[in-house]
């Protein structure tokens, strides 16, 4: 594939048009999805960065046509999961089982579209108190964690923690700990359909998280991986094969 | 557990109440459901094993307070999975995700509760020309298939074959080959919240499979792996560990 | 199954031998070998629990008769791994895969059985702090974790820490932190052959973790999920079908 | 990495030096060695894809030197197991474990380096009666799939079928029936230390599968995904972290 890899960063960006908290214009001025899309531009030079929010019309930005252009959607969401279109959910849902990759951010653990692909609560434990996180390297052959700083020293995180309420992933990437001493399964993989998933912790409206080198890494590796450009799109559907089905296969 | 397992066996029952095929009287004269809860309470004496269809009411025969009092839940359907209540599937998925066992089984695949706790399209390829299908045992250490015959032998089956469009399921116990050359990954697990699920692709409307001596071992199997009657139920949820954590962990 | 389970806790017992560290006699009197023995038949009333160590004769106290009379197989070593003999080594391999379980202990992931079984340098990350280790259960319809306090406290501990090279476990069950702030997969099962593997990393020489309730819960419900006492324990073999085989199947 | 590809093809190579089966030459006049070489220089230009036998020399081909500058291993035995050094064995396990990635092939099941990785026997079930093998993909987003046909339609073969005693995969990528009724997990993948490791069945002395178009095909995406020319080579080794850890991590 020699065409550019297409790349769609939403977020639900509530927080940023409520000011909330105050100090959240001063961290991210152009939104969470600003500094995401500004950290992938800087590391995967050529590829198309675009961003959407909740409010981004038609379909929050999410209309059939600009997903059918998207190799790799990521997803942040908090205050506004319920404010997202059910329709939009299926649509999203259908690319992924047709081979878009998604990335699901923090707090994105509660969005209809993980919830809808995984089938479990997703469910966590958490406490705010802007603690030291470390994000630890716990599959160094994955595509995901190349070249990254082992462990990843987050300094102030809001604490995500066990038991995530998540099916077993197909890879565990990364764990953190935290000073509190919780542990997290930070960053994992699913694959649904023909698409692959990649959900990351880190990542919180109050903490410059985004602008964190090591936490750009594995976000541009996450998309990387994520990205079947040269895929058939087409969701695996039912096949009927009562008849001429004995064409394809010689008899016996 | 000294208290016997309770098991509820769940058909649409809407092949019976239409008698199609014509002869499915003559295979199950008791409905599908009658002829499996059979096989339940042969192999697993002691359990209490009801049975509900998509007519029972109210709610489908599935409760709050029935399932609450049910350790493994069977699932039949087929032609019907349109008209089962939203609200019940939900229902069920909770009860599901708080330690209650399920077994789909057949054209379950396309059941509204698979899908939900699936995430994918649960698509399949299909032929039906009634031709053998062999069933092989590909983990001899799984309870699923302790002192089951392989493989199983079903000398008239409807083919279901890849791609089965499912995530990669936790075991994967048996895989089928059929008379065309087709081949399908019939016996598969799942875990989703503390839920214990297993997927069995033999058993038809229009085939005595549901008598077969060794797919009835088979489900036996199924509900006393899936079962656990000792666990808590509540399903996990969401944690706010703000305040008082630290009671519980000794300060550093 | 009516009879009892037969469970063999193996110990090189050379830390014990040479009273290294000084106060292991104190902590443990009968070694760990015996102390583990006694949580096994304090949990598990009814079972045969016997012990050996690498000065039993012959062979270890690991001989053909022994290891076909025993359901599950407890082992901790440490400093003496390379004086295993690797016949004996060769012979609880062949067990395990015919069927027999083997839970393996703390400084065991450098054993030869270990690293035999799993075909990785099961190296590790350590630091040896009596810093404090908070196990957390992170498979809570797992039957090792069931009746487990969440987190596992443990006031004084060696650090094993991440990266762990291990194979992805079947089943990931534990997560430890340390004070420090690294985490470790500290509960992991595997399946080789028919035989089920569990790993469990709490426990040392120098501190009295085998007397901790909580960990002779797990290593008593360890052993319950790796016995297989009904099982056929005949190791897979290659099969020759070119006569014959048709006897089995009827012709299309 | 703009660095060309490092493949190396090795094959014990003793069918073809005693002519056996009698049209082996015919079939394969370079060794099959040589048709799978062949096959990789087509599909992947630009990489440097070299051979070597069991009677190459020294150590069949396999010095320290050569294995370092390989990305990938593809390994073909049968006859001559038993033959292969045991220090050179363990030498390609060290560089697999440090990221070099393999692939196995055919009757390499029973290869000294694959029971090394994966701890089990290897065993399997066979049968060579010349018939129709096929092989169809059930992980469409894998990598080694892309572009490949579904099902591969080999018209003879050697029969090899379950059980097939090796650990659970990471992932399972394709399954094969034959005419017989059988069927084996033909395309799996393992990941040990660093290094990628996939397992490819069809491929015979007797048939000329290595030059099917579809299998070629396989083995190049096979190659493509087992390769991280950017890795630090180096194994995970034990990491005494005693003294000057926290110097890493700032103090909590």
């Amino acid at each position: 594939m020699s065409r550019p890899l297409r790349i769609l960063v939403w977020n639900e960006g509530v927080h940023e048009s409520l000011n909330e908290p105050a100090h959240i214009g001063e961290i991210y001025p152009d939104g969470m999805h600003g500094a995401i899309a500004d950290g992938l531009r800087e590391l995967l030079p050529g590829a198309e960065v675009s961003t959407a929010t909740l409010a981004s019309a038609p379909d929050h930005g999410l209309t059939e046509e600009v997903l059918a252009a998207t190799d790799v959607l990521l997803w942040w969401g908090h205050m506004a999961h319920a404010e997202v279109d059910d329709a939009v959910v299926e649509r999203v849902q259908r690319h992924v089982l047709g081979g878009m990759g998604l990335l699901v951010l923090h707090s994105g653990h509660f969005s209809k579209i993980f919830i809808k692909l995984l089938g479990t609560s997703c469910s966590l434990a958490w406490r705010n108190d802007g603690e030291r996180e470390l994000v630890w390297n716990v599959k160094p052959s994955h595509p995901i964690s190349e070249g990254v700083a082992n462990p990843i020293i987050i300094p102030e995180q809001e604490m995500y923690g066990e038991l995530f309420d998540i099916p077993d992933p197909d890879d565990l990437i990364f764990i953190s700990s935290f000073a509190g001493g919780e542990v997290f399964r930070s960053g994992v993989t699913f694959t649904r359909g023909k698409g692959r998933i990649f959900y990351f912790s880190p990542g919180d409206q109050e903490y410059p998280v985004y602008h964190h080198p090591e936490v750009r890494k594995v976000l541009a590796n996450g998309v990387r991986w994520a990205a079947q450009p040269g895929l058939d799109r087409r969701e695996p559907g039912v096949q009927n094969l009562q008849n001429g089905w004995y064409e394809a296969i010689p008899a016996v």
